[in-house]
């Protein structure tokens, strides 16, 4: 509310701040994206035959993120992440991000920020230059240039990731689209996400246990990252989900974000359909427990169904895809999900990631 | 960060407000809207010939809206109408909005929430149905369907807005297409919305001496609403913008979201060109100083330059248009906008809304 005139001349520090993101989005760019940064709306022209696909994921600080636990190039390659997912999830070809950001004045000054992940090169850098780290080591990676955005003061730190893709018409999965009889697969490993924010939980027990002085930095031992690394940075399942789309391989897809049990009946109701998994099958990640890849959410990794006469193969793009289970006929009465082996038949409730706890969450 | 399994079971609150949100979003369609809201992606079909415009906008609580001055219809409305007026300033044509929401708890629950604007049938109903009211009734308004979104629990409210527009290959109207010698103009009246605002500081302000009891919901006189309409319900010139730019009439614009002498700053910037603005054209809205015309933002209004000799009509789709100054050649050491009248020619600077004060702000 600071548009009376007296407060609101441009600063210098605005301009600045505002120019090393355009100049850092500059480096990357894509075909389809006619113009950038820099005007009302960016302009993108896709080839004849396209659909445009378009999905927002909002992040907030404490919910989706901490900024005494998660490096901030955890947190910008996290928020990227579950946009480029979601374009994985469709089959979509990403052609450019856009990025909405609500930051704590504290977050994009130049302060000696300590971290968990700060050395001594990026000590004296501002948490937003280190969180673009993440947001653009990523976008580089997946060819997606980072095409436009909003910049706020917040009291919470917030970011809200818009990405757009490009898919074949007619081509791209949908959760619609799983008939009785096919099988179901997931790439990947499942509850790497979920057992690395458990240890992040230990180590701030213990930690916060030993430390009285605020703010207390999670320190992360060197020997944990690497065990940390499913959880802070995922990687978005982008060539397997065009593979699966441009191959005709798949009926149906969704990509992992809340977790197996919650995501498959999101699948199972949008196509009208019930599902059985095969425990066993289940591809869980190195020291994570069952709970952890029925449930954990986080994972981004792809769950799709596919036709049983599919030849559906053992890896896509070198990451593993697994057969865990089958489409069934939805009878009234039985459950939507049915676990095998573990103990016999039981239903398989959705017990994923709940986001919004307090009053109910997640996509539109 | 409440993945683990134990607090993660989907609640019957969850999912009967995604319901309710997702039955009033279906409401409003567009042909172009291939697939909305329920899959990881929603996706759009453009014409042929056809780019793609997007554009995304932040709004936080207490920078953009305040939840004591502000009823939720209202911020609803402005939310929506930030991202249709960055469409209208491209002459695009609205396809689809996405809308990402991160709320306070109480706001979505069913209370009998006092507001400026809560009549008795009004009430019963959530902050959040409100709130929807107003997006949704400028969304029907403007023909662009509500295609996905996301939702999370917030300290502070937070709503980000996405638009995604279409327009013919080549005719979008760029900040950058400026050229010396064309004519500025802009569409209906300047500084409403700033003096509107001023008005709520005042009321705040004489209340706020008066009431001691917390939260203090500002009291709004009947007589005063008609005066705050262009504050509370600022109207984009979608149909403006598409008659420019479908006729071509224009060779650059912008909207005026921080007040005509930044974003005449921006245009100028952009075109790399100057400009010179006459002071007695300014069409001010009735009560509005000349400050609040020079330098209000929020109007939403557009300024466009037009070739001298384009026939410039007098109103588009009945909201009035004014020839206010001319484009000249950038000149080092001469200012780049130059304010004609009101004691003689001097520099205008750029003083419109600065969003994010204490480091910078604004669109990327």
């Amino acid at each position: 509310m600071e548009n009376s005139p007296k407060a609101t001349r441009e600063s210098a520090g605005e301009r600045e701040l505002l120019a090393r993101i355009r100049a850092r989005a500059r480096s990357t760019g894509s075909r389809e994206l006619v113009l950038g940064i820099g005007d009302d709306c960016a302009l993108m022209r896709l080839g004849p035959g396209e659909e445009f696909a378009v999905t927002t994921d909002l992040s907030i600080e404490d919910r989706h993120f901490r900024l005494d636990w998660h490096p901030p190039q955890s947190i910008g390659h996290r928020t990227l992440a579950r946009g480029l997912s979601d374009l994985a999830a469709m089959g979509a070809r990403p052609v450019a991000a856009f990025l909405s950001l609500g930051l704590p004045a504290k977050l994009v000054q130049m302060e000696r920020l300590r971290s968990a992940h700060a050395g001594a090169q990026s000590a004296h850098r501002a948490w937003i230059d280190r969180f673009l780290d993440g947001f653009l080591a990523l976008a580089q990676a997946c060819g997606v240039p980072l095409a436009g955005g909003d910049l706020a003061e917040s009291p919470v730190a917030v970011a809200d990731v818009v990405l757009a893709g490009a898919v074949k018409r007619g081509k791209a999965l949908l959760r619609s689209g799983a008939r009785p009889g096919d099988v179901l697969y997931v790439t990947g490993a499942l509850g790497g996400a979920a057992a690395g924010l458990r240890r992040l939980e230990e180590l701030a027990a213990r930690q916060g246990r030993r430390q009285d002085a605020k703010p207390a930095w999670l320190k992360i031992p060197a020997q944990m990252e690497a065990a940390l690394d499913a959880h802070f940075y995922p990687q978005p399942r982008v060539a397997q989900g065009l593979a699966l789309a441009q191959r005709g391989l798949a009926h149906a897809a969704i990509d992992l974000s809340d977790g197996l049990s919650t995501d498959l009946h999101h699948l199972c109701e949008e196509s009208g359909v019930a599902a059985e998994v095969d425990a066993a099958a289940l591809p869980a990640a190195f020291g994570v427990t069952r709970a952890q890849a029925l449930h954990g959410g986080e994972d981004y990794e792809l769950l799709f169904a596919a036709a049983p006469a599919t030849r559906v193969p053992r890896a896509l793009d070198g990451v593993r895809v697994t057969r865990i289970g089958r489409v069934l006929r939805r009878d009234r009465g039985a459950p939507r999900v049915t676990l095998l082996g573990d103990g016999g038949p039981r239903a398989l409730a959705a017990r994923g990631w709940e986001h919004f706890s307090p009053f109910g969450s997640g996509r539109l």
